[in-house]
């Protein structure tokens, strides 16, 4: 089982805001995170296809091709933007690394896994907001 | 002569946009970078200065206090904020890479060389936005 | 199962030698790594939390708490200190990267599990000795 | 159990082509990777070996011999080398990442292990052909 | 005066060989970076306008704009070619880092002077052919 | 004219001490830094020469060479040692990255500038003493 990795950048604004909760939870909860004006990250996303290399290529999955599925579905629709206010399938998520990766693994799992050499599964997402903090999405055990 | 650098984080969200040009002139300039719901970034500050070590400590400057000063005079009011509505002397600059490196030069420029070594500057600055994107403010010479 | 990490910095002095033995197995297995005089490190720790989000806050756990608890528990006993000498809970420890990352996970298991959301586990650590060393510790399956 | 990895680096060019298909499959499939007066990378090569670590020296293994058996296997054959024309183990490979680092793997397996402490395995390989794209081979579960 | 950066990748296969000289003169001149069958190299290349902001835009140049003239004039003829044989504008030169920076600076400087704010100019380039080693050709003045 | 780096690696413990000042002093001014049984750092150096690069090897300097030299001159005495203690041409350098740029500058002249394209000189030398803190030496103009 090969683990085959892409890496992909966006910038976007955010903040911390639980809209069910009142303002002084959401301080006290999120601190400079709820900053009502917004803040922004460089985002870094790390897509991880796990699979047999098709024996005629040597892919497990073609890289330009997994490139342009997570342009169309997470790039063209976070890089420069607002992820509170413009994503349609972040609606209603709180934009924690830990909620944005999961939503970014279900908004890939099947045009990806469409696109991999047969057998082959999206195995993991990294997403990291700094340099200094990640999370990674991994609904499969090693297999 | 001796240049010694200490490098700092803050993340904010910003937008580039002219409020004295039209909507129409700010898109065909600025792209996505005008998106009016902002995006942000993750923003590298190097902070460069020049100078003799002085010959009891060794230091151009402790790089302790200079993180000091930078704290006070950037991170602390740029941090998780919005640099077109939230900082005070970001009030009628465009955020630009290259107009916050000299606006930020000018803001640290009299705290840092009364902390540093006799006779050492305050010699450049270098504000990355992007891992890809950067700009150096160096108003002592080159060219 | 989200795994969500965080890095920390410290610097340190260390050298490997086990006292149990002559000087000459000391240099034999270890080579320059046992120079009597102390050699050191820029060490990075990365901390990986794994479980459920907190459905109210988004957060497997706090990031911010969880520095605050590297810090008390790791940085603050070894940053800028001698690893052989200074640190009461490396007493008896070779400090190997491999021995490091073990006991600084036991060090931190208890207080970041409390810390972290309910069902949350300290998933593992990974300590870079240098760029090109590193040792991860994982005592759980992956899960 | 420890996770140990050491990285190293060599630089080589390649091409994909798949000698059994037609010019036209070639470019269709592999488009400009596949050009044929070839291209290169640097690449890095991480080496990961699992066990716990030996109580008289700390180490799962030395890493100081692990790179020794990287440097004879791997970098010796591929460094400064055509990856499709120069390296024996490669007949027959097409050198995409999944292809180079599964053979990269049985390549260091067995001098790996015979040099480990005792019950070590060499648990993965990760290879980078650029910052952006990396394969990882991982023929044994988290154990 | 703003030194305002851009970042650009490519990959490519070269090899050094003075075709002038003989082969033993290559070998001993060039070791291993002679090898007839090529090897190759992530590029990175840093290209630096320094100028005066535009007052309008806050831009010295649209770096947008200066990335496509990169695309156009460096990274389209060099990624994932030939240094050696498919280049039109490198024939004759021997691929060293030193002779490609200067030579991409000439092909740059006129486009990106002609598309940068008035007043501005081409500054500098690095070109890094591993992350070890980088060259820098900055005809305006310094020493 | 080209400016040709070669970058190089070494790890070593130090601490910041003044011998010729009491304890206090050093305290007060150290800090942590001046903790007595010592910490350390994986320090970079940044080796760079500027000259014409020879139009028969197009080479400013053989970086090869370079390498061999800073690693005659630096890496052997200063690798896993310590700066206060282990390396002669360092005695009574206070080890601050400002005094350590500077000695190892007038360390490799004379053998880099022999080892050089004819007119070639030692231009500067950056060393990293974290990834945050660095420090320049370059007694060739600027300011």
């Amino acid at each position: 089982m090969i683990y085959i990795t892409r890496k992909a950048h966006f910038n976007a604004a955010h903040r911390l805001h639980n809209p069910s909760k009142t303002d002084q939870w959401n301080r006290e909860t999120y601190g400079k995170c709820s900053h009502p004006n917004w803040h922004g990250h460089n985002y870094i996303l790390e897509v991880v296809v796990a699979g047999e290399p098709d024996p005629e290529t040597g892919f497990v999955i073609d890289l330009g091709k997994l490139y342009k599925i997570v342009e169309q579905e997470i790039i063209k629709p976070c890089d420069h933007k607002n992820l509170n206010l413009d994503v349609p399938f972040l609606k209603d998520v709180i934009p924690t690394t830990e909620n944005l990766v999961k939503t970014f693994y279900y908004q890939l799992k099947n045009p990806v896994e469409k696109a991999a050499a047969k057998g082959s599964i999206l195995y993991s997402l990294r997403l990291f907001e700094t340099e200094r903090n990640f999370a990674e999405y991994c609904p499969n055990a090693r297999i």
